[in-house]
């Protein structure tokens, strides 16, 4: 694996008895998972999803991306939560590969938002990506609405079947509908796959090829992690020591896990793992509450509270051995800001420093910590991270005793907000 | 007041007693905030400082912003902390009124950032700001190294007189001595008021000057709230009510503030205010964790676990009675999404039913929440609801009992750092 986990800061916190005393259920979570014998098993395609993923699926939406670039200069996805997050996070961890670039939209309903957008995107070549499982959620559908009306008035019937592509659901519901009668082209989503776990389904493999992401890459990592995550052994499997080290902070009243990164390409990670916590976790009264810090940033924020605060938190960070770039910090002769020490420097050899000192600090505090440690910013990195995520958040569901792979609570304000709107 | 506060969504939590048994300690919160007898009494200059500045200190910062206009078609603003957020914060909410680009540097130890930046900004005319106490502080401070080279580059020593503006201590430090020696321009900053209370200083209004921004109307509504928000009334006063509110809720065990915001435009408003209420409240053990959500995009994320998890927290909404913005949604013949309901719609009018629906989930599924109501996304109102959170967040850090104006916590890294790097 090119990504490692350290728990040194822990000490005291959670101690080698406890590990051992959790076993037996861990071993339960494990079979359950790899039995397919759990709740909510009818989502969990995930498992194996690296694996049976095909050369001729990948080389069918590489080729897509490579038509896509050749007549457009911009991709506009459509899509909100797992068909929205995932992508995003890929891209901007994987930003010097993309080609060409991609917007956002129905990820909120933002009238300002999709204004600015569709000011900037008046006199470009677009391709529009449609990601949604039943073509009927509110955000996407609605700006599905005013985008499609803005393309019509750009281009002909015919132009818009190679413009228009829908990622939805192969056989019913309002977007395949739509799309039988456009002749728009389309790409089925997973059913045995939830949204927030789509990553690596065509929902997140389509647009990130049309981005000209090595998606290649991605599933040869998460090959890697399917195979490392999937050993019993809950010291050298690295998703089963994060979820159980979470699960045992959380027993002890963390009830806040804070995702802290040093690198800007690492927010929308942030956002990803965020979604897939919270929604996986948060039920039946119980869950980590999932919050993040861009560091060092937020060392300028938030960073009294967690050294300082209520005592109700851990924190788990996130940092790349190879930041991907250089940036050398310039001596001066006179060294008034007395940093000549540094001089000569990568400015990414300062971050390393800061975060060594931070994840110290904090543990003094009082707040202890994880490391998780990617090597570079590549895609085979980035699929591993993934699955590793994917594959913790399942076995500390199991442990929390709740269905890690349903949602019931989104319903509630949708129904409500459905009466309010007059809608069926 | 154009901003407003709504608490019918606490019923059950906090109680008329509950208020009314809090009210002595108020007072005399009230009474060492006024009189200047609490703890932290020599940084509490942000109080009257809407009434204290001067119509010719803003007609010099209008000045100088139309000037660099004329020179300048972008402003790099190198700050962190309480010298960054506040200012993009602003800028944000105001972006339709923002007559040219600001970037910001210094706000993280990021290579890449920074890499990606130089190579936009190669061909634009630029003035730079650099926004620091001490000109010590480590990421302005090596960004301003690596970027002064930049500049060096570009332009001569004569040049950069009129394009590098330095906000800072009067009378020392090294950004005072480097500016003094190389002939840039200064504005102090003010010694009385800390980072995060400093948007309505020099630190924030030179910046948003420079962009375009009505600075007199911002003052202007913080004029308005300075006066509003100095009445001892807890049902009158919103600032103390919001304070007091949310101390009670952390009394019950509501030990995270998720502020939940419905517009793009108010993500970094957010951030603002986690700086402002975990780095005044997180000290001695105590404080509630902040925490932020950008909906309707974060329903499909963090809402299963507000809806159903942990019963740790409470929310506060952020919206606008008006949006700013035209989006109308197209009807369509076959309506096979089921929207025609909402056709001829603004899009605002989804958000806002979103919201509605959304408190109600929130509230019936255990989450007490209240309102804060902008009228518009003017200056004027971004006056007021900077003052009424700074007002607000002094009064809940004397009923914790905590100093809500120093950062004591905010050393302990640093220190290490600096060994870690070799700093004298």
């Amino acid at each position: 694996m090119d990504i490692q986990l350290n728990t040194e800061n822990l000490n005291g916190f959670v101690k080698a008895e406890d590990y051992a005393a959790i076993l037996p259920e861990v071993t339960k979570a494990h079979e359950h998972l790899e039995n397919k014998t759990g709740q909510g098993l009818e989502f969990t395609g995930w498992l194996d999803l690296p694996e049976r993923t095909t050369e001729a699926q990948l080389d069918e939406y590489i080729q897509l991306g490579e038509e896509v670039r050749e007549h457009s200069d911009c991709v506009i996805s459509i899509g909100i939560g797992g068909s929205y997050i995932g992508l995003r996070a890929a891209l901007e961890f994987l930003i010097s590969e993309q080609k060409i670039p991609v917007y956002y939209a129905g990820n909120n309903l933002s009238s300002g938002y999709l204004f600015h957008l569709l000011k900037e995107l008046q006199d470009k070549r677009i391709t529009v990506v449609v990601i949604s499982k039943s073509g009927t959620t509110t955000e996407p559908a609605l700006a599905f609405r005013i985008i499609l009306k803005f393309m019509k008035e750009k281009y002909s019937a015919d132009e818009l079947k190679k413009r228009i592509i829908c990622i939805t659901n192969p056989v019913k519901g309002a977007l395949r509908s739509m799309s039988k009668k456009e002749g728009y082209r389309t790409f089925p989503v997973n059913s045995d796959v939830g949204g927030r776990f789509s990553v690596l389904t065509p929902a997140g493999l389509v647009p990130l090829a049309m981005a000209g992401i090595d998606i290649r890459g991605l599933i040869q990592g998460a090959r890697e992690a399917q195979k490392h995550c999937s050993v019993m052994d809950i010291q050298e499997n690295i998703a089963y020591k994060y979820a159980i080290t979470r699960y045992l902070l959380y027993k002890k009243g963390k009830v806040i896990e804070i995702l802290a990164t040093f690198y800007q390409r690492l927010s929308f990670v942030e956002e990803w793992w965020k979604q897939l916590f919270g929604e996986s976790e948060g039920k039946d009264g119980k869950g980590i509450y999932p919050a993040s810090v861009s560091f060092t940033t937020d060392l300028h924020s938030l960073g009294q509270f967690i050294q300082e605060g209520e005592r109700t938190m851990f924190e788990t960070f996130l940092i790349a051995t190879e930041s991907g770039y250089e940036m050398i910090i310039p001596g001066s002769d006179e060294d008034m800001d007395n940093f000549n020490c540094v001089a000569g420097q990568d400015l990414d050899y300062v971050n390393k420093r800061a975060y060594q000192a931070t994840a110290m600090a904090h543990f003094e505090g009082g707040v202890p910590n994880m490391l998780i440690t990617i090597s570079r910013f590549d895609a085979k990195n980035l699929g591993q991270l993934f699955y590793f995520f994917e594959k913790a958040v399942a076995i500390t569901g199991y442990l929390l005793e709740v269905n890690p792979f349903n949602q019931p609570g989104v319903e509630a304000y949708k129904t409500k907000m459905f009466q309010l709107l007059g809608r069926k």
